[in-house]
């Protein structure tokens, strides 16, 4: 899979792609990241990408052409739908408190796409005429952040766990929680006893079936005591 | 503002802490901010942070014990609870897909203390045992990612936007989305025309009144059009 990430501040990435899993995965040539540079796209002395809002207000507002231009450089032609048919274009994706929530769904349709274009904001915005060259505004949550540069990493993060090669085991990415819809059950490993608390006896039981059911029972708990929101579904 | 991140990673925090808003922030020492390394908390040759969990399955579990020691290093002494004064004691937060989900609410009650302290995990899970020394899970959305790091990445700037000092203007933090309840309006720079699109005249027209009215419009539309959910708040 090839990702583009186009942001103003490239730097930020260096120690997240090249560190645990995701550095692996660079290096094995499983994904090929660039971060491409915003700025390289004004054409003034000072490289600016910011101006004033009109209609007045605080912050600044980033200028629609270099961001454009960035999105052109990446070869996107035409719009694409991201849940249809075909997955070979790039997908333009802006990081943005206004888009759809991302969700374990969303991340397994955005993992059939061969190019992701992911276009990371600054300031109060992107100038709204530039999206006419996005196909989807996605949020990580309900917060609001610097930029759209630890979205991105969040969103490149989850995706690519589902691409074959990147985490070793494909019954471990099957496992965790929300995958099946419900909260993962607690873990324990060695030793048996840590300041006085013991692991369950059924762990250590040798007993498939029971240790299946224990950890079943355990997951549904989780889920029905932290988020019943989730059993709902 | 304290913040010490537990991570087997550190080096992921490198782009991170040393860019935009946040490394400006960091120089500034209006945020101090120490990624302690958990392996060395470790005293076997290897460093082993991590091992097979109890009643079988796929993945290792992160040991208790060096994670309980990294959070002891931090000067932990006694559990919090995130919604009661004081705020002077460290507060434990793991990041985990099984916790509170984040919101603005919380981040607001997060950016009170004078030291946070994020632990980070990895592989299936930390040994359930080491939960005892943490005050609160979080999680920043329903997708799994490979480790808590980036998810911290989230939390710090969440917060560290809402520390007097940080983000320049404090009418820039409070009419972001969410900060009132609903997604932001749309934004337009110069120029006035890109490309046969024009900006709505109203922005054009020098009358606050009207402008204002447009925004709060724009803004209630675009949330009841996208997230109707957070009307209903």
């Amino acid at each position: 899979m090839k990702i583009d990430i186009l942001t103003i501040f490239p730097e930020m990435f260096t120690g997240f792609l090249t560190s645990s899993l995701l550095g692996k995965a660079v290096k094995k040539n499983i994904l090929n990241i660039n971060c491409i540079d915003i700025r390289s796209f004004t054409e003034d002395k000072h490289n600016t990408v910011d101006d004033k809002p009109f209609g007045g207000g605080v912050g600044m507002v980033m200028k629609a052409e270099p961001v454009y231009k960035a999105i052109k450089s990446t070869g996107v032609k035409k719009h694409n739908n991201l849940y249809k048919k075909p997955f070979k274009k790039p997908l333009v994706v802006f990081m943005s408190p206004q888009g759809e929530k991302l969700n374990t769904d969303m991340v397994k349709q955005l993992s059939k796409y061969d190019h992701l274009v992911l276009l990371c904001g600054h300031y109060e915005g992107i100038d709204e005429r530039a999206m006419n060259w996005v196909d989807k505004e996605v949020s990580i949550g309900d917060y609001v952040l610097t930029g759209g540069e630890v979205p991105a990493m969040v969103l490149i993060d989850a995706v690519s766990r589902m691409i074959p090669g990147v985490v070793k085991e494909k019954l471990s990415v099957e496992q965790d929680s929300f995958f099946n819809g419900m909260l993962d059950y607690p873990h324990y490993t060695r030793p048996a006893k840590f300041k006085n608390m013991k692991v369950p006896d059924v762990l250590l039981s040798g007993n498939h079936a029971e240790i299946e059911k224990w950890k079943n029972k355990q997951s549904f708990e989780r889920t029905q005591k932290r988020r019943p929101d989730l059993l709902k579904k």
